[in-house]
């Protein structure tokens, strides 16, 4: 009690190096739970199906910033960034719960819209917010959802199922809603420069709606059970393509080769990047907040999604555990490291 | 966006009213969700038994205070606070998901502590950490639990159960929680007048472990098993007994009437209060998180708890709804008023 004495700085850790640390003592011990931490979703045999469970945080300050984001906008999407994660898993979300602790700047009505946009999104998704709690915070919001969902076990989708030959597959384009939180960014500094000078977001609808109400992808899952496609392996895009793609790898002991030419990404996000002067495929790769799936399929389902529109094959799996080769459209291939967002500022 | 309008203040609601605001449009609308927001916990028809899922959040400075909270405790208790909403629904907690939002302040050990605390919770109450969130924090630590458990349907008690002439019954004691946040708030305030004067807790190991170790009455349900009793209505003790009895009352359509004398209260509980001039009724009516559970039994079931050293009569339920008698050892019957905890500082 009382007591502080110097130890290892948090900053030092990386965000998944820190959750490492912290779950490396932990031992799964009822029969009832298939998968812990580790994939999208943890896994409980409850039922004759299976049931998943996921939780993310959003914190503002780190994760939104109030100046630009509307609160029933901010409610759709901490709803949405925990659906994609059931349905990364190949699973229907049914329930989520819902925390938030809320400093008293905020008002009734601010909580009345983040509430709206959250039961927006349960109900396009069709979903039910089945609990939760509400407190105060010291400074600001802090919203924490949990999604339950549930699959037949022989559907569930796993981090670690990919394999040699494999193609790897992304679903939607990329890098948009990092390319909207510049847009966004961008008018807050001219607004706090001069509060005369109305936010101009014309041209950039598409941009920041990826960043502001992203959706999760629920028609992907649904053409693929129609395809006759089980993914061997799928995660979502949260933190960025390559970051993604070298969870999956990890997990599933391979290596890939991913064609740069082949991430597709929309012309909006490519206009955006020409004029903040940045690489689009460094926008896919490390940007991250897009919510699009990435996965893995069989060789032989290739012809299926040949042509699709939603899905797009963008490399395939080696079994070279651990190289990740990006090819360039000109030049020689690189690999491929994560720079995604890292929560404590440290090396990842 | 960038607008800013007078509206209603959060303060001028209490917590229950702002949870009911906010949750008012909610419609369960999947046969699977038997029980949404409402109860200690909702119920999922996930399987031949039901599934319940229980979340809470613990945000520093509102229900923490850093100087005097062990982090190992603070990690304990952050599992047994969300654990004993299972239990309140006499279901068996299976699995929790637990996430965290940390400032920069905090070191890895630091946090290392906080999992050792959740783990030793796991572990003494057989239930499996499964997922999470690790995320920064603009300040402080927020920690979010998402309790799962399951129970045959048949086993499931809510709050809503109670009934005329049925027994009103608590577990273990009351009010020490309550007077153990006094000692170690006066222990503070010597040490940030001085320093150099350690704090002082001896003689009151009891009260200061019933605020920073509580246990979730696991016992008690497993007692309760063994004794063939199933309460007809049950509900954690959080906020305070008057606010818990008033909860399971209005909930029930009942009323009740509550005897002063029967309130169990330990000696070392009285002994700080004599200290403190704070009278132990009052501790243990709006004290809070002593984490017991209140609960009604049937007439009949009288006879199997008679002389139960865990499980006290403190009254009953009569049929005169919203009427709460308070029965003081000398004198008039009083309303019992909820005064417990409000997150928002603003009327209950």
């Amino acid at each position: 009690m009382f007591e502080n004495k110097e130890t290892t700085k948090l900053s030092s850790y990386g965000e998944f190096g820190l959750i490492d640390l912290l779950t490396k003592n932990i031992k799964i011990k009822r029969t009832s739970t298939l998968k812990g931490i580790g994939d999208d979703a943890a896994v409980l045999d409850l039922t004759r199906g299976k049931t998943v469970v996921t939780t993310d945080l959003l914190v503002e300050g780190v994760h939104f910033d109030m100046m630009f984001t509307p609160l029933k906008h901010l409610g759709y999407k901490s709803i949405v960034v925990n659906l994609s994660d059931v349905y990364a898993m190949n699973a229907t979300p049914s329930q989520v719960t819902v925390s938030i602790a809320v400093s008293s700047r905020y008002t009734v009505d601010a909580l009345e819209e983040l509430y709206a946009g959250m039961l927006l999104a349960c109900k396009n998704y069709h979903v039910d917010l089945v609990g939760g709690d509400t407190t105060s915070s010291a400074s600001g919001l802090v919203i924490s959802v949990t999604a339950i969902g549930t699959a037949n076990q022989k559907d569930l989708v796993y981090r670690n199922g990919a394999q040699n030959r494999d193609l790897l597959c992304v679903s939607g384009d990329l890098g948009g809603a990092y390319l909207g939180l510049q847009v966004l960014e961008r008018e807050k500094a001219v607004f706090k420069e001069n509060p005369e000078i109305q936010p101009d977001l014309s041209g950039y609808d598409y941009v920041v709606e990826r960043q502001l109400k992203p959706e999760a992808r629920k028609d992907v899952i649904e053409m693929l059970k129609e395809l006759h496609i089980k993914p061997t392996s799928m995660i979502d895009i949260s933190d960025g393509l390559a970051s993604e793609v070298i969870h999956l790898c990890k997990q599933s002991k391979v290596g890939c080769k991913l064609f740069e030419d082949r991430i597709p990404i929309d012309h909006n996000t490519h206009k955006a990047c020409e004029e903040f002067n940045l690489n689009p495929s460094t926008a896919a790769l490390n940007g991250g907040e897009d919510y699009e799936l990435l996965f893995t399929i069989q060789p032989k389902d290739y012809d299926k999604i040949k042509g699709h529109t939603e899905i797009y094959p963008i490399g395939h799996i080696t079994d070279v555990e651990g190289k990740y080769d990006l090819i360039p459209t000109n030049g020689e291939s690189v690999q491929l490291t994560a720079q995604g967002w890292n929560a404590f500022g440290g090396a990842e």
